[in-house]
């Protein structure tokens, strides 16, 4: 790619438009000096938000376009105008070879059709997913897909576990990212056949990751690998229980808290304490659904997201950057899939 | 059924045997004066137990067995040689009118073989499920299909809505109780064709109980609605996320208040908000996986659970013995499914 590190902004995208691109850019820049920006959208209200922040506009360059994909709009109709737009003209970016990474906050439909459309799939590869950092006890994992598609062959989930092993490579500096397969426990049910044939695979390919067979729900959270592999509906629903999970407990933390003088007393000398839990709990953290299996990596930020959280993005799209994913998921993909295609042979012949 | 309120209990189930279901059946008979036991296994180790609590054993009558399901035997197995063994002759006492409910804390897929194949699923019924309490920051739902099953079409779903229904009228005291579909949120992929069709035939339907649309997983722990219903491959991934979440975020606050002599003392303070967070977090307030969709309603508690947890298991079996679950559920059932064949016919025909 041409520009290294130049991160593709949609600056009309999500709830708040340029005031949280351009104040999440900043904040993830002094985070990474190195970085350069291309934003796309209205340059005046561009222009008046980087007047606020000087060394980001001194590493900015602003594409003016008039016309967005609002919020609601349904992806088939996002994709028959939507040339030219913010949101179109990002991703067009990362196609082109402008920029590294795209980001946006805006309509995940849309974002997600328009990708397939203008990055197209990689060599190989049936299905894109979306990956999401999942906190864990011991720091941070990768889970895919979380709904991108709804169900998923065993060829689909051993691409995941791919693509998901590459991403693991890039964020978290490991050759061989441990991999397992989200299942069901209960004994009689041992999982679909297209869970069980993905782990036949897995087990028995010699592939660029370490793969440790099954994991349950309750393993996410605990760090058990690096990265989970499941099918799309489960996989949301999943993601949103743990969010909502959070969220439940932390309305009970605060009703208890506020239950008698004394418990109000121990959480004001607490605070600290509570202020390194709010943090390690905050979804701002780890905010940025990163689009995996097209020849580009664009990456979706929360739309109702602030800048801190759009900043998480932004770090999570520089991280991406400075791997070559694409290149090395080409390879592995390439490799796994002759290999695959060699035992259908052998079955077949043998 | 001639005893109403008596309870069969497998005494032998479990990691710790006739010590946890005794005690546990102590403490529910405290909070329900009026149920009575039938328990099943060896009689000199349960009486054992029972001379501890002298008011169980006066309602207690004892089934003397040799034979165990072991906690790892495989269901099919279990079921050969499964005739007389404790959990047999416990799910067996319903059948037999003897007692209302079977709870057992042994192995979860011989449970489900032998229920199966001794109460029979109830007419019209295709499968099972297994339906789990919920917590929520309201009070409690109910989330069903938690496993028994690994997907399931619109009828079954419809199926399952109206059984989670009848359970939260026997639970939850509510006429009409609110229920929702299970759902993922992204726009581009609108959920399973199951799931949008089940959502059509409920939405439709005139039914006993109160449709609310679909809802994600983040809403489950909101209490948004009484009862939730999803296949049970996400299912079960969902309750298994939630879990372990809360064990996550517990981890994160204990790690956070021990991390400065400010803090510990503040949480020392604290003392009582944390203990009613820690109960409300306790996972044995809401032990125990119903059954249902059988001639009979059999509960498992966890294996691993203490006399606590084991007593939720038989509060629970109290409150559904309490109730004319079955025979309730029957007819809704069999309206429902009359309903449903009508609109065939008259789609067919009109």
């Amino acid at each position: 790619m041409s520009q290294p590190r130049t991160i593709a902004l949609d600056a009309m995208g999500g709830d708040f438009g340029p005031v949280v691109a351009v104040a999440g850019a900043a904040i993830s820049l002094e985070r990474h000096p190195g970085m350069s920006f291309v934003l796309f959208g209205d340059r005046a209200s561009i222009e008046a938000e980087l007047e606020k922040v000087p060394k980001l506009a001194e590493r900015t360059r602003i594409v003016h376009t008039d016309t967005v994909v609002a919020m609601d709009e349904k992806p088939s109709q996002a994709l028959r105008r939507g040339k030219g737009t913010s949101l179109w003209l990002t991703i067009e970016a990362v196609q082109k070879g402008e920029a590294d990474v795209a980001v946006s906050a805006g309509n995940t439909g849309a974002l997600m059709a328009m990708s397939k459309l203008i990055l197209r799939p990689m060599a190989g590869i049936e299905r894109p997913a979306i990956a999401a950092i999942w906190p864990t006890v011991k720091s941070e994992c990768i889970v895919l897909d979380v709904g991108a598609n709804i169900g998923a062959t065993a060829r689909q989930l051993s691409d995941y576990a791919l693509m998901g092993a590459a991403m693991a490579r890039a964020l978290f500096h490991v050759e061989r990212p441990t991999v397992a397969l989200l299942n069901v426990g209960v004994e009689e049910v041992k999982g679909v056949e297209e869970v069980r044939q993905a782990h036949a695979w897995l087990k028995s390919t010699e592939l660029p990751l370490d793969y440790r067979g099954f994991i349950e729900g309750d393993q996410i959270g605990q760090g058990t690998v690096d990265v989970v592999v499941v099918e799309g509906f489960a996989g949301n629903i999943a993601l949103k229980t743990a969010e909502g999970t959070a969220r439940q407990i932390s309305e009970y933390l605060r009703a208890a808290m506020r239950r008698s003088w004394v418990s109000q007393l121990g959480a004001l000398l607490a605070s600290g304490g509570f202020r390194v839990l709010k943090n390690k709990m905050d979804p701002r953290r780890s905010n940025g659904g990163t689009f995996l299996g097209l020849n580009g990596i664009a990456i979706k930020s929360h739309g109702g997201t602030d800048a801190l959280g759009f900043a998480s993005a932004v770090d999570l799209a520089y991280e991406m950057a400075q791997s070559r994913l694409i290149a090395r998921l080409a390879e592995d993909l390439e490799a796994f899939h002759h290999k695959l295609a060699a035992t259908a042979t052998a079955t077949a012949t043998g």
